[in-house]
């Protein structure tokens, strides 16, 4: 079992660091992640300091689960509660990386599954690493490739061993398994790695479930056999089992026995629905460790990431904000706006009233319409630009309600927090 | 007649000014164009205070007709030679305005027929201006939009009154006059706006030429007199002519009678050929007032450019950056190169060595050639970067080497000057 269940009531307290959020877009667009000077030598991390990721709680919430903490990576730190934009192939779609730092993001996510097939594993070895690749000095995660095998692909043959699939790019044959998984990964160079775990459908039956269970602890063995540079990548975990709550314990006890530096919740934001995400976050959160990172998978809406938050999740990643921001849906406060509607033509506004980002300082509602309707490639940039900063907003009002004791009211009383996809205007997520 | 011809060897003086150019990426993406603290209140302006474009030139080559210069307008200034980046439809395509700026960019150019059909003048106007539309605030000059009118649309009808065509955009019926240009132009309010001029391809027979001469004539005094707003907007008047260098010298002539703020040469670039080109900038430049900024229209390749500064041009604009940037073809000092091409999968190497942009500072080339191969806009963004920079970083040497008095060791010995459309992998310039 886990790191030891919180007391009810905890008071609540007062962070004892500082937290560094990055500086939106104004102070210095072309100036990369900067790492606080105080962050490296922080006595809080010292105990930790030959892991290549360090992780500390500083303050807890008295009401719920929620806790925000700092991460160190080889490459520079990240706060938490953390939102991870996704670069799928090697780029956050249509915004480079000074501009994607701008927004206030510290952590960036990529695709196995796609680089391994475009270009390769050894060709972003050859040209550096991940991080020169994708010109991200700052920390990256790279997931197994597990999820795009079962949602993208044409899978020819699960078993024991691992899948064999058709790529989506060109139809050729492929295997993936733990170890290679792993063998990619390592290539890759991202801060942090995935374990290969199978991800079964929301619907599937509960034998199916029960097999990938096994299946995932399995593989997660092997993934950490496989690992070679443990002292530069974090290998998380995940933790499978569907709705299932009994299944979900035997997954989260066994992968807590092999001593993980990290744990993901995997198989959530599938078709199960909120009230069924709650339950099984409600459920799986507190049996793992307290003094471990803990990652929700693929989540999601604003309403799911305060949600998960409440429940200790302390890491996201979703395409939502890029390919809503691609169709010209923008995140607001007050819901979403897609920004193609005829009452904009002559909107002098900025897309949403005082947001920071470079398209909102820089843009007027009318003009971005027009950028979509010409074809501009600065349509879909600018409200991608904006999205990010929309959810890094977010992240990090809920990171200061958290150091200053009032998540309660935060969630309470802040509208963004029941932003969820019946906002009639904004498309559901979608696999990559 | 224009100023006095140059006097033969004039000893090349030193530049009485520096030369402001805008600092490369890496100084403050972020913050757009500066206005250096000593521009305004120059002595050398002064004399021309009220005027919304204030020029001088700064220094001369002893060996031709080439100056350095600078310009003030009411959105601050840009040095001269200068390169215009093409914003189209109120976006330089791809690039943010602060990456736009990071390439030494200073003033940037849109296209009136594109604005005009779509959003619409009044539109753009209702938005603020063009400049709060594009989100740049420094200088912007538009074209008068009979170059697109005479080489994109179906054309119905030309009179002496104006042209009626069809929009390439939805086929309606559109009549375009010199005082509706300049209507157009005066509502989007672009520091420089252009006389609307007719543009004979470069086969048309004499008799074509000398008419579109005399009705160019007639529709720069319209023009003129139907500029509403000349104490912001500086109206530069286009010289026409085909290759007849007496049909230019008398369309010089007529035009410099009426005491225009700034001339261009129009008619050039439209298949007349590198040495046809040259032998009208020979002639009809020296015509020009030597105290007021000549602009040789959508050119050209760098062979192109250096040559007209060596006759006295001042400012240029051109597509090719751009377009062969979204094409993944790069400019390099020693000719162009295609990034799709598979020599450059593993080369870690940027698209040139030395270059200062952000593409070349934070990515590969192999990096670059998968964005394009995966369909990740980030390829036609960083490619479009570079060109840009590339063009800026001539311009600024061309200037230094006016400045320094060594422009003529510069066009001997710099590979640059001879990089023109002979380059197997460049593409040709077309219209927008």
């Amino acid at each position: 079992m886990g790191g030891p269940p919180m007391p009810p009531q905890l008071p609540p307290r007062p962070a004892v660091h500082p937290v560094h959020d990055t500086p939106p877009h104004g102070n210095g667009g072309s100036t990369l992640l900067r790492i606080p000077a105080n962050c490296e030598r922080s006595p809080v991390m010292n105990d930790q300091a030959d892991r290549p990721l360090q992780f500390r709680v500083l303050a807890r919430d008295s009401a719920s689960r929620a806790r925000l903490g700092r991460a160190l990576t080889r490459h520079g730190p990240y706060d938490t509660p953390a939102f991870m934009p996704v670069g799928t192939q090697g780029s956050v779609k249509g915004v480079l990386p000074d501009h994607v730092a701008a927004t206030g993001s510290q952590v960036i996510l990529a695709n196995t599954y796609h680089l391994m097939l475009r270009p390769g594993e050894k060709v972003v070895a050859e040209l550096g690493d991940l991080h020169k690749f994708m010109g991200w000095p700052g920390p990256i995660l790279t997931d197994s490739g597990g999820f795009q095998v079962f949602s993208l692909s044409d899978i020819n043959k699960i078993n024991d061993d691992g899948v064999t699939f058709k790529s989506h790019i060109d139809g050729s044959v492929v295997h993936l398994t733990p170890a290679r998984s792993i063998e990619v990964q390592n290539a890759l160079g991202a801060d942090i790695i995935m374990a290969f775990d199978e991800c079964p459908p929301a619907d599937a039956p509960e034998p199916y479930h029960r097999e990938a269970v096994e299946r995932t602890l399995r593989w997660a063995g092997l993934c950490r056999e496989a690992h070679a540079r443990p002292r530069d990548q974090s290998l998380f975990a995940i933790v499978q089992g569907g709705t299932d709550l009994a299944l979900r314990e035997r997954c989260a006890r066994e992968l807590i026995a092999m001593d993980f530096p990290g744990y993901a919740v995997g198989g959530l934001a599938v078709g199960e629905g909120f009230e069924a995400m709650k339950g099984v976050l409600a459920g799986v959160t507190p049996m793992l460790p307290e003094d471990k990172p803990r990652y929700l998978m693929g989540v999601g809406f604003p309403r799911d990431i305060v949600a998960a938050v409440a429940s200790g999740i302390d890491m996201f990643d979703c395409v939502l904000p890029t390919r809503n921001g691609r169709n010209a849906y923008a995140f607001t406060a007050r819901g979403a706006i897609r920004l193609r509607n005829s009452k904009f033509i002559r909107d002098a506004g900025p897309i949403e009233a005082g947001c920071d980002c470079y398209a909102c300082v820089h843009f007027t509602r009318g003009a971005i319409r027009h950028f979509f309707f010409a074809g501009e490639m600065l349509g879909p940039v600018l409200v991608s630009v904006h999205n990010i900063r929309f959810y890094q907003r977010l992240m990090a009002d809920i990171r200061r309600a958290l150091a200053g004791g009032t998540f309660g009211e935060f969630r309470a009383d802040d509208p963004r927090c029941s932003l969820g996809p019946t906002e009639p205007d904004v498309e559901s997520p979608a696999p990559q």
